[in-house]
């Protein structure tokens, strides 16, 4: 079990689905940023589920608490305890799944690394951990955003259906909408479809797409710890990331050098790159430009048709997975996929300074 | 700069491209394990350039050489430290691009994260650095061998061809083709492709796939060093990485849920699989299925064509980058690739182990 | 801040002397390990100030609660969250001490380090922080005494006065005894010392000897994390502790070579050492030996004397100490080295393991 | 094996004693440091042995070399890889110790955990590879330098001689003395000692003590890597150490704590203490006076005095160590020392600007 990220500003998340409270420890974060439950609070409810369409049934208020850390409103040096405790916990039975792995989940992982799991929904391998990321990602945004860094993400493909007419402003306000895409018109069709696999009761899949801004050049630490592979190993830890993207991404296989290089030119004396293939990274170093990534989210594995599968005692079973699920992941895991940037920015921007 | 990969089987990799000698030390390697240069060697000289079509000029003979940690043709326990001495570090004229930061490569990043560079040959940067993953590497492919875990890489795409139909064996033997690609049919497409590129003084990106096979179930630390997440940073830390998919990758983005779930079946107490669109990885824990890895690389940055760019005085200049280059960086990745999964899983396979 | 302990069995430490918890979360515990509220507890009550002579007023249940990782009473493998709330956190007036740095305290340099601080009783730097490492002890020694491993601390010296004559029964027993000392002459003569330094308020230092039994040879990572080498960090890094020696310790400048090597004897195959000046540890392995170990605590700081200082506003004032304080770390201190030697041979065991 | 010191400025180290080089990598040293061979060559002679009375007979250059890192005289933020060949590797004939292990060395240990080692010289086990912590910690050194911190060691007692009278001057010109002991008066009695010694063919132990002038109020990362705590680690890792004191050291268990606490003091703004019982560190961190710390070394190991132990059959034999070794490892240690305690600051250096 690995269960701290980063090297200078570190998270350990611990909690599992419906146990007793998820939370972590941030430890690292500077002295003397200001620092209340509310800032980690308004993160938290982004990923909360929505009230139409896409959303889960479950009703948790995640209040957030800070345990340490902070004193007179001020980050002190020594390590945040976040917590949430849940409050559903003992809420459901699940005699029907406590037997059986099902399709798509990690219960048959869990129980051949383990040999025992928590099988409340999913324990540890739930995506309600995810909860201890947009966490600690609250206090590192509060730290970039100090030095003009924002992170913005949005379900940029959502079964099929993309993004693709949008304005900056749109991809901004993006909190306001439900499905957390900013173009209008794929947002119906997308809303379509969903209407349409809820029906089936299927799932979807689809794409996030991370935009951080203002980042300046030279962050990232070569040859092993490169930006975009942290941002990769990062992001492809998300629950259900399949594929991972920065800049051109898969599409740089079908370009040419001379189409993919980002030519660079100078204005009295302010560079600019003509355009951004590179994602806004190269060599594993940023560049100064827009660092873009994205996360391929699979179908959610949770489905109401009849699946086959096998219990622990190696029996052939068939399982319908009860309960009305998100339809896919996507919506929810914007404010995470941010959260992560977040998390991988200001390390490397700390260790940047280490060495000046 | 974070040089060291790995936790428990940690490789320190150094060494520029035209400096004295590049190498690695090898930490964390069991005792007892058969070792010697020839063993290193072999996977080594699948990274030298081809002699055909796709080949750079540089001719280098590579040799490994041991200098500590095997004794009497065994690993002892202590740090194996590899080195190669470079031959021809002095054997160019770099003024034309000393004070030029060449597109699409990392030259103006590391300008602009340590205020120096090494411009000879790209320095830290060159992909040269690679052939220190492909020694450490091979150890980590014998520990691996030893329980039951084979990992083969290949070309599966080239500047938009796809390779497609091939057989199990075609994939073993992939060392005895020049471009890496088990099709026969696309590698002569390939060819072609190639020989017009060159001609256009341009270059071509593709894909390198590694299928890793007798992966125990139960490898991997969620839930921040999950397999996939390990897995993808390390690939995306190669050079010219710009995209990592695990399993259905980004495909999974067009799939309904009951479609990309594996599901699971038993017959006469073995467990199988019915697809594998997790591609070996469910919650980031091995399922025992082979692990499946897709790298999306970028056309190569350096092309003869005429570029513009600017210099370190921010001057708008143009460049054509001289000598005869790689057209892709495909073929002579594949071991690199394989390389890096072999260390992944051995770091993973001595984790499970240490709490057994 | 660096809250984190360990490896591979890790310990994230936080909270304050006076927040609203003290916790922390283990990370890397093997799964299947019967492990419950109680066997914690049972650890922790063995650091709460002693009933009569030695101790300090502060009044609080400690007790613990196991928020994750623990799943129908059996470790999952997952990280184990451990918390205590703290019941007194405003019962105290600060206002006296909250500008002034406290001579011997650490008030001085968390201001210098984060240019804010924690003042109620300590904050961060608290000896109550130790209360984390009790509590992850404890179940790092459960992992322990399934390997036939077994520590038992004591009280060495209390202000000077040794002690010389105690049966191993008496090591084993120790927390039956106020002062943690096995030797009853001189335990009456530190009653005596410790009354008398009460009166005079004032405070006393002393050593804590800890012994490690059944330990397998080959425990240890050299060069750089030798078994000496983890010891020695984590005692050294226990609040108030000044000096560390293993076996021989500093007696070993007074020896010479011959007196001081270890003779190695075999009988019926069996391998003794004929002494144990390694203290059961050569080149930062362990031998098979007992591990001995030795930390000096300095008199602790809070003395009830004026005593001379500066303020924040940096004016020079004077400070007593108010209430009844400890008047030595020492007896308290003895599950904390305990917990730390337990972590550090918890962590070795299981690099051990990662390579067999 | 760990052979990799500090988490921002990185030591690898490889290595045997008798094998075809010894050497490290360093990485994480900043950029646009000036550094050229003779910098470090000129601290690893310090290690090399006395010519007259103190002195092994192994006649080395111990020519270091930079093989990358550094370019046209500057550090480029890559890696520093360092190398010395071994000139005698296969001088002797080491037939008569290669089955037998010798008391007070690290043979038994080395073949319990690995079941195989290289007992030339001991091989990983020799204090040779310190020439790797020397040569790494002169870079250490240089960045240390520039912000004004300054480190000295010295020998502070030998065979139970103790330095007691002697200037700063005389300390800073310590290498200039063949017993790195600035007491003339105690030079004299520990050269007889050693003539003494000799001729008995014995060994004495010793104590090192190093203070580091300049360090700023600050560094130290609580809990767990106060600077204490590293510092302990540190030395206790250094070949044949058996106790580290910090300040007061084993001395403060006879103070009380009015003895004890360093009062502070306010002149015309400027703070002192009165006193450095603390020996520059409080709650882990540094208070901004000298820090002040203590080794014990043992007496070395290897005596010419016949020695009972066993062989690798468990047979039980007499052992007599040929060759003329050094008497004590005092002398030569003590720029080891300072190169360890140079590491540790120049990692807590960055470790405090990372969060600036």
């Amino acid at each position: 079990m690995s269960n701290t990220f980063g090297k200078l500003f570190k998270v350990t998340s611990f909690g599992e689905s419906h146990g007793e409270a998820m939370g972590c420890v941030v430890d690292g974060c500077p002295s003397g940023i200001q620092l209340n439950e509310e800032d980690i609070q308004k993160d938290l409810d982004k990923r909360k589920p929505g009230k139409g369409i896409a959303g889960t049934k479950r009703k948790e208020s995640d209040k957030i608490k800070i345990l340490s850390g902070v004193f007179k409103g001020k980050t002190t040096g020594t390590p945040i305890a976040l917590i949430t405790f849940n409050e559903n916990q003992k809420s459901r039975d699940y005699s029907n799944i406590k037997d059986i792995f099902r399709p798509g989940h990690a219960d048959f992982t869990y129980n051949a690394k383990y040999g025992i799991r928590d099988y409340r929904g999913g324990g540890r391998s739930s995506a309600r951990e995810t909860l201890a990321r947009v966490a600690a990602g609250a206090i590192a945004k509060k730290i970039l955003a100090k030095e003009g860094i924002i992170i913005n993400g949005f379900v940029k493909e959502l079964g099929g259906v993309e993004a693709k007419e949008f304005s900056e402003k749109d991809m901004e306000n993006i909190y306001e909408t439900e499905l957390r895409c900013p173009d209008k018109k794929a947002t119906k069709k997308m809303e379509k479809l969903i209407l349409k696999t809820i029906k089936e009761k299927n799932s979807i899949g689809g794409v996030v797409e991370v935009i951080a801004k203002g980042v300046p050049a030279g962050l990232g630490e070569p040859v092993y710890e490169k930006l975009s592979a942290e941002i990769a190993s990062s992001l492809m830890g998300i629950n259900a990331a399949k594929g991972i993207e920065i800049g051109s991404g898969f599409m740089c296989t079908k370009m040419n050098g001379n189409e993919h290089n980002d030519l660079i030119e100078s204005k009295n004396g302010k560079i600019s790159f003509l355009t951004n293939n590179a994602g806004g990274i190269l060599g594993g170093i940023s560049t100064g430009q827009d660092i873009i990534a994205r996360v391929a989210f699979k179908p959610l594995a949770s489905i109401g048709q009849k699946q086959k599968t096998i219990n622990k005692d190696l029996k052939n079973v068939e399982i319908e997975i009860e309960g009305r699920h998100d339809v896919s992941v996507c919506p929810r895991a914007v404010p995470v996929v941010e959260a992560m940037i977040a998390l991988v920015l200001v390390n490397a921007l700390m260790e940047q300074k280490a060495r000046k």
